[in-house]
């Protein structure tokens, strides 16, 4: 095994560091074509659920129990069956859910542009406010980041832990700003960290004392069925429980969907929230809308059944997805253990293994591997602006390259890190 | 045959009123639950595209032909079949659309959103000007009106002639008032008058001078092919070429969708435009959505394919409906004609027959048939605010009951016309 970079001489690394370079050179010259960039599944993982679309044109997945005919108009908030579907996958009551379409950062956006427009709950429009801020757990989901771009909201970092986000920083910047209007996380399987948050953090995220009175918790649960091993399964507390026992029942939406459970680009998402704002988000989409797609809705609830038949298909995707995480994980601790040019995560779910690479290094990483024709996530997307104040944040995405490619990608990662690495040493 | 009401003495109409009461009465205990409010296509029509539906778990309805796979992320603005089929049907280029989800409405009101936070192509984004006017032909489309209303848009009322809105006011109002921003309309088979604009409406249209750089014409050509006659089809001038002509190629959107071609609830729609206009479209959809169901866009395609497919798909909606649109006009004939107290469209397409009743009897009108169990769109629900200065227009939408459903409401509806008429004359 390799010394740590920092107990090498000046010639050790200086010849470490040709020796990578010619090699480096070598790899380059395979044009490979290999993409990590996004959260994708895999062709394989999409079978799995051909069987919901060869069942659409039967009666079943046509006529809802209630007798309502899927294809016409009607039920702008979402057919029974969905909202069952989609409380049991979230945890919460089907009356608190509303269905839509098939891209949750849709209901994200939406419900952005009318608290910017109309205000919520009766609150002042953030349009005609002289600032709105967001806090930001980061590294976190560069879509997010983008809509509140945008929209002109000022974005604040707060750093995440294995636990959550720095609870003592939102405490205080919630409590003395009024300009503070809310925070945007991923709870479970964080994107990109892969932390879970704790049941201290999802209490204290509950309790908060926003000086803004229409604060609200964008609380995007994307992977809350996402599961990598059958036998460690991390919960985390209800966030609407929790905020109706705190006394902040109207302070946090909830939001998730099956863009990973069945199909990305056709798969139906939920908003849910307290009776108020549940009334006041389909109030406002029967403006905007006639409803979403019933038929795909129905498909849905008939194929993914009950939180029992969801669970043992999302164990179907964990079988596919974990030898891919662990390869990655293999293969790094191969090349880069004991190194100390390299920190990356190991989690139990969702989509992503987060990378923190020495300090300054990450823009560099990800443009030589993109030479060698493996794409990444951009360095700095998972920061407000595209900004890593460190430079050393790099999101891998390792579900959608077949197995192969996905070894022959991590290799070639783990050589370009230690190749910037021993120049950065060298610099 | 009854002599026309203004022909009758005093005495005459005491004794029709009288008679006209009894027979209310008589009808109303018969309970009838009958529903002709919405332009809803009936079961019958939804049979129709079943074999869509049938057709969704078929590989050629998951890839499309350059490889996309449709269950995926990606192609946010729509997949090259949607664009050709979608183009086809309103009769422009397939790069000048965008395809959508299942509301045409939505990416209304998403546009007219983006106008008020961002501003287009650089103008001052419409949440900053003191006030922002849009010109509505009257009478029109309820949920056009409504959005408009919801942003604080003023609404001025332009009447509809035979060949589309007066012009000359259109001209005079957006030449003349940097406010207006804006003209929102179905330009075929108009909702509910069924009218057709003129070529000459349509140039006109196109010619505009308005005094706001950002002035859009909102053209919702959502009955573009529901034509109810094979023999008699009247075409209106393509929007987005005469606008180019005319020097103004940034100043008109269109838009359509399946929602009565397929299904109501589960279609797919389009956003037509210049160059520049969809290029600002897809960028910032881009940041609200990951896209729209390409499986559907795919699904109809395949069983959509080409115009001529489409245009006899269609003829087997018009085959369903034509008879009702006919019964309705027979009754009203039959029960109205000479009376001197109604008058209505005989449209060639489009949802809707558009009732025009004596001054200030229309909401007494809708009232009484709701009391008997008919329920109609709300009487001034066609004007925005829901204010019909003469309170005298009522929309009749004939698809989707039986036929001998809506033979009893068009006979309830002739009776209390004439109850209603026979009162206001003796008032």
């Amino acid at each position: 095994m390799m010394k740590a970079f920092k107990a090498m001489s000046r010639e050790e690394l200086l010849s470490l560091r040709d020796s990578l370079q010619a090699e480096y050179e070598k790899t380059k010259a395979f044009g490979l074509s290999l993409n990590m960039s996004r959260g994708k599944p895999a062709p394989d993982q999409l079978e799995l659920s051909m069987p919901m679309l060869q069942m659409a044109g039967t009666p079943d997945c046509v006529t809802a129990d209630d007798g309502t005919d899927c294809r016409n108009y009607g039920k702008v908030d979402g057919i029974a069956e969905a909202k069952r579907l989609m409380a049991g996958m979230i945890g919460v009551k089907p009356e608190q859910c509303i269905v839509g379409g098939n891209a949750s950062l849709n209901l994200m956006y939406d419900q952005l542009m009318r608290a910017e427009m109309f205000g919520l709950l009766g609150s002042t429009p953030w349009k005609d406010l002289p600032e709105v801020k967001f806090l930001c757990p980061v590294p976190g989901y560069d879509r997010h980041f983008r809509i509140l771009e945008k929209l002109g909201i000022r974005m604040i970092n707060v750093p995440m832990g294995e636990d959550g986000p720095d609870m003592d920083m939102v405490e205080k910047l919630a409590a003395e700003d009024a300009a503070v209007k809310g925070i945007i996380c991923v709870p479970k399987f964080s994107n990109p960290t892969g932390a879970v948050y704790s049941d201290e953090t999802v209490r204290r995220m509950a309790n908060l004392h926003p000086a803004a009175p229409d604060f609200r918790i964008f609380w995007d649960n994307a992977y809350v069925v996402h599961y990598l091993y059958p036998e460690n399964q991390p919960q985390i507390l209800n966030i609407l429980e929790e905020c109706e026992k705190a006394g902040n029942p109207d302070m946090v939406y909830e939001f998730a969907s099956t863009s990973k459970v069945t199909f990305p680009g056709a798969g139906i998402s939920v908003f849910a929230s307290s009776a108020a704002n549940v009334e006041e988000f389909k109030t406002r989409m029967g403006v905007q809308t006639i409803g979403y797609d019933k038929l795909n809705m129905l498909r849905h609830a008939r194929f993914l059944k009950d939180e029992k038949t969801l669970a043992a298909h999302m164990m179907k995707h964990a079988a596919l997805i974990r030898p891919k995480f662990e390869a990655v994980d293999e293969i790094f601790t191969r090349e880069l253990g004991g190194l100390g040019i390299g920190e990356w995560t190991r989690p139990l779910g969702g989509y992503f293994i987060s990378f923190t690479a020495p300090t300054g290094c990450a823009k560099k990483i990800v443009a030589l591997c993109k030479e060698a024709g493996v794409t990444l996530t951009g360095a700095g997307a998972a920061f407000p602006y595209g900004e890593d104040p460190d430079d050393s944040n790099i999101r891998i995405a390792p579900t959608y390259p077949s197995l192969p490619e996905l070894k022959q990608a991590a290799e070639l990662f783990t050589l370009v890190v230690k190749l910037v690495s021993a120049e950065k040493a060298l610099a």
